[in-house]
Parts: C-alpha cells; structure tokens; sequence
C-alpha cells in the first residue's frame, strides 16, 4: 500500500522539532481528518531556508510528506521553495494512496503559512 | 487541544512493535482516513495476555489510544480484554477532541480482531 519511501520516511523522519526564534512559523489544520501541522522556518539574511523542522498530530502520511517537503525546501529561496508542491513532494515519495492525499496537503499549506508568517515580519 | 496523557502517549508510546508468532493479529482500516492498525497478542494456555503490541500508520490519536489500550489489556483474561472498550480508554487519557473519536475505534476494532483470529486457531 505505501511505498518504500514513504515507509523510511515514515519510520525514520527527518527534521522532527522546533526551531526557538524562528523566522517563521505556519499552523494548518486538516477539516477532514482533524489533524495539526506545525513547521518552523530559520531563514538567513539573503533569504535562504538555513533550517526547517515541523511537528505534527497527523498520521504517517502527514509525517512522510512532512519528512521529505522540510528536506526538499532546505537551502532554497523563498520563492523557490514556494514551488516544492505537494504534487512534488508525493512524487519524491514514489506516490501515495488516493485516500491519504489529503495529507500531504498539510505540509505544503504549513511550509506556506509559515513563509507568510516570515513576509509579514518583514 | 489534547490531554497531557493523550500527549505522553503520542510521544512515548508504549508496546510499538511486533510479535514473532503472535497467538493472535488484529488488522483494521479506517474506512474515514484510510489509515491502518495491526495488533499482535501473545496468549498463554491459561488464556492470559502476556504480551501485546502495535503498528499503525494511523494519527496521533491513534498511537496514543492504542499505547493505552494495549497497557490496558495486558494481563488481562480475554473476556476482561473484551470489556476494555474505546471509550474506557478515552477516558483513561482523560479524553479525546470529538473529531478525532472515530480515530480511537482503531485500536479496540484491532484488539477484537487479535482475540478473534486467536479463537479461530484454538
Ligand atoms: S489522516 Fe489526518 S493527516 Fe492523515
């Protein structure tokens, strides 16, 4: 049902936690499942993603999308970080079941609350 | 939004993992997420639960209800395991968001299936 990537993502994630004194910060909710993504951004003068960490309620859909979107936006632009879809992100994971798209979208709407938060402070 | 035990059990779950010749494995879905459970009891002639443990690919909600409900069931005869419902283990986590019930179903459908698949052999 899940491939393998999603399953090391899942079992291994990366960038699990908090950053203290983020740049930015986004919290999204999941209408349909009930479930709660947080991501923390540390973005550098020149605006360059230095770190990125998140923190969810969601299943392992949400952890495995969470995983790979903080590694795929690490060391990018704003802008093109703007660009790593959840569409991207699933790709990277060699696809996810249609009932657990809903999931994915969580990273992707943090990643993107969080780049606002970080526009509005500046 | 969810009790300190909800959390601690979220975070440190108790009894991840799997049982080698299990007396008895419980799968189930979650027709409402798509998410998936699979417990494995360990039973002795006595029909006592000596061991009892989890995988779920399934919510925060769902790690914690079931870290709860497999320290619950162990030890415990099967008909006693019968009578530790959801809600017993809701409130043993001090309760849960109303959303996030359905979730808390997972474990006692997966425990009832464990008790089944073992009745079936026996
Ligand atoms: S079911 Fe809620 S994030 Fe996947």
């Amino acid at each position: 049902m899940y491939s393998e990537k999603v399953m090391d993502h899942f079992q291994h994630p990366r960038n699990v936690g908090e950053i203290e004194n983020a740049s930015g910060v986004g919290t999204v909710g999941n209408a349909k499942c009930g479930d709660i993504m947080r991501i923390y951004l540390d973005i550098d003068d020149n605006g360059i993603i230095k770190d990125c960490k998140f923190k969810t309620f969601g299943c392992g859909a949400a952890v495995a999308t969470s995983s790979m979107a903080t590694e795929m936006v690490m060391g990018k632009s704003i802008q093109e970080a703007l660009q790593v879809t959840n569409k991207a992100v699933m790709e990277a994971l060699d696809g996810l079941p249609p009932v657990k798209v809903h999931c994915s979208l969580l990273a992707e709407e943090a990643i993107h609350a969080a780049l606002w938060d970080y526009a509005e402070k500046h």
